[in-house]
């Protein structure tokens, strides 16, 4: 992440404002303010603002009048009750801005995600930065044997030697024909929109990402999960840290009954139910398919998973 | 609108809060805050929280580090050119949070926008209260012989007499037995989700209502528009002075380029290049229908129309 | 349901088509398509249209030049796959289109689903017909004593009698003073925009509700629950219905996973853990409050709940 | 484009099914179902379903229990009337899926659109081709001098040869690296979801989108318009010659009052208003800034713009 003078100039001078606001104010967030959390190499995530603790979630539920605050265990446990039973209106009732910066591939992904506002930095406009995503040696995974879409062993010796020299050496050409197509030098110069085409998906792109905390937890249920491609969970799990300070009852609710917890089918129920009483069930008499049988297994005895 | 005093001691005390917070304020709705300002005869709108201000529009369209503002007059202009050339997702970085109270029927309108995050006073688990809307006789009006969804002149004599006569009596006799119907002083009590069927649409409700600014925007077009009905229209004019307050530039714009603008079709289009060069232009020579022609003659001769 | 013979003939006559097409066509709901299926009193649910089948859901998942079928067994397990994995973009691929006739309070809960397209009668521009929502006595019921939002035993005897006569009297009162506000018989006539307002919240409307496949089985897994309220249950049960008579695999694997499934927090995941390995485990131990763990006793023995 | 035989054959087979439907069938566009419309250099636009037609706009706005149809001439007059009045959800009504393939640089542009569903091919399960975007000699273009986010001249002589050689090269190197650091050819070859991050901007992806006819308008005004970049307006030109066969009278509409229309501010309409009354108007007695002037002068008199 290199951010110049001017840049974490321009960060202190907000982090140093305090505005006086009747709003009601999330004491653990103010602190994440404007500040450039670090994610992979070249990226970070920013809090650039936010709406609403976690007693406005209550206060939504209640449409009170007042703060809609009650005694702190009623409203934690009313919380829980929500979260446990799907509700959804009262989490969006909080909102969060962030500013991110991210590789294109995976700024991809993440706007499969329709339910937030966006502003993305237009390289039709404005010329990219020479910042490109090089994976550390320990993330230079063999594609899976087991799951058609993830990774399996992390690459060694020459061949990981080769990947690396291979993505240093394509972004560094492609960014240096970039440059020298849009160059106004001794000649017109390629129009921005065009010459950006030369760039690969790791180069570096950022936006500002806008998102009420529903949504939000949706985002993070998917993308924190284990299966999520590294790439994208690793912003995840920053942004969980920072919604844990902002808002801990919700977010705890979020980790114990959407993130911990485990979904069972129907058949899945039934097993469990028969287990319970002690019978003893195999694939065979669990009404299962094999894959089905597998998950289930890594679910209630992750051990032997 | 009554509050109790329950009620007005609550607003009070959130209206004396005074948090530090390092994000942007804008000063211009703070005094609004919390504040119910009365709309019909029982109604109000507070605003609750809000997110962001006109920086907050640049900003986020410059995708910047710090404030993203440059000079005031660089900055309105960008925001007029936004505007002007349709740029919505800029304007969805600000977000405010109100709580209305509004009659049935004009809550059933405005639903029907489906952008924004709304929690309803649920009618399942409380008793509704007793108030109904009944509109000031100048509001009461026959319907119009000209628009089949208007109304035309305003009723008088012993016809508006009667209409409030029915209105106050039904919602009387309505509200009456719907508390007769639950009470639990002798009887079991019908449960709240079915007694509630019993109450006309013009009793009140209330809700939590959470928009960004660009959809806002595009209700309150639709809503503060001399076409829509008086009992939301009148919601919709008392939020364009609280967003005029909120976000000036960006009001501005929307005044001049949505509110205050028309829309011209093609064929509208052509005739106005006719008439400017001095061409007498009629219904017959103008390639639009009759209904198109008046509306046309309406919105460039308004004197005539 | 009352069909005048103008509305069965049209009805008819559109059953009556038979149309060629290159698209493909679900034989299992063809059947339904514009058949009034009778919901309440005097509602319905009419299938008006629909756009693909369970091989539509494959073929978007496979990104497919052709059908995307492999074979049956193979698509069958892919949709299980993708259910199970909370694949929500392979199902929003399927689009169905009903029109629907049900009380206004019923359709205030359903608009809170906004991921939805909806055209609804007009009550400013047209005349509502005098129909309302009579509850059958086996579903004229007490508030709930364990539960705020729900409903308790059947009301019996004089108390629903006189329940019974409140919604019929007052609605027919309530209708008659609406047909003599608007009346223009010797007097001008009441805007019908203002006269609806007088209209108790059990009178029928009807709408188009168009959604996609994913968020109709959003709005099941809400609707047709046990713990919805009877009178939108009912609508969704026989949406139901409709939907396993066109997408069967999609509708079985919804029933699997959703409707007949269970969602474990992480605490009882553990409990389940430990319960499964022979531990006796209580409230006191399992770290759930006691609101939870009766929840998950009611799961895991349904018997005993 | 290259559609091998497989691809082919499978679309020819499904342009040779012949189903029978009671659904509403369009005949317009029944011709145009699953044949690939080469749009770019490998890019296609396909029709793979569609629902509904112009009465179905009007069968949804009168909530009708039959086809909804008055004459043809009403029925265009109420479609028209809609479209003028924006009126949304009767559009809304109509739906479409397409199959496209296009440049990765162009999707990103599209994917701004939300209000669509989307199933994008998977580079981390699946392998992409090698085919990128190479743009024809009339296409390439300097950046503009007088639009900071356009393209003014083409290029010529050494300078678009430069530029073509380098998109070429450039391109084809990544794409050898890409299949090299996959490849399992005595290696374990790098996960997909890893080596897809070394393609440029220009490689070719392929999705299925579909949209309701309101928010495809929406989407066709922004991007079928002279400012959109070309790579994607032509995209949009090819949807909307599709759209004119599948519902013609929305269409017509959609080019009446949207395409072909203009936008005037309220300053604007107070000049038209002045100028049509013959007074001289100039910038300075306008009341608009340079910028909006040089807009209108360009709207109401476009030969001298």
């Amino acid at each position: 992440m290199a951010l110049n003078t001017d840049q974490s100039t321009e960060i202190q001078e907000q982090r140093d404002q305090a505005h006086t606001t009747r709003r009601v104010t999330a004491p653990g967030i103010e602190d994440h303010l404007y500040t450039a959390h670090q994610v992979l190499d070249h990226g970070f995530i920013r809090v650039i603002d936010y709406m609403g603790d976690d007693a406005a979630i209550t206060q939504a539920a209640r449409v009170s009048y007042g703060k809609g605050t009650k005694s702190v265990q009623n409203d934690q446990g009313l919380i829980r009750y929500l979260m446990r039973h799907w509700h959804s209106t009262p989490f969006e009732m909080c909102e969060i801005k962030f500013h991110i910066k991210l590789p294109v591939f995976v700024a991809r992904q993440w706007i499969r995600h329709r339910t937030a506002n966006v502003n993305e930095y237009s390289a039709r406009y404005s010329i990219l930065d020479r910042e490109f995503y090089i994976p550390a040696p320990e993330h230079i995974n063999a594609q899976s044997v087991v799951n058609n879409q993830g990774r399996g062993a992390t690459l060694e010796g020459e061949e990981a030697a080769r990947v690396l020299e291979i993505l240093k050496t394509d972004s560094s050409r492609c960014y240096d024909n970039y440059e020298a197509m849009i160059s106004q030098d001794g000649q017109q110069g390629l129009a921005r929109e065009l010459a950006r085409m030369n760039l690969p998906a790791n180069v570096y792109t950022q936006w500002y990402w806008k998102v009420d905390l529903h949504n939000l937890f949706h985002f993070l249920r998917l993308r924190a999960d284990s299966h999520a491609q590294y790439e994208i969970r690793i912003y995840a799990e920053k942004m969980c840290e920072i919604v844990a300070d902002w808002v801990p009852f919700a977010y705890r609710a979020f980790a114990d009954y959407r993130l911990g917890g485990g979904q069972l089918s129907a058949p899945a129920l039934d097993c469990v139910r028969r287990m319970i009483r002690g019978e003893d069930v195999s694939q065979e008499t669990s009404g299962m398919s094999k894959g089905e049988w597998r998950e289930f297994q890594a679910l209630i005895d992750p051990d032997t998973a």
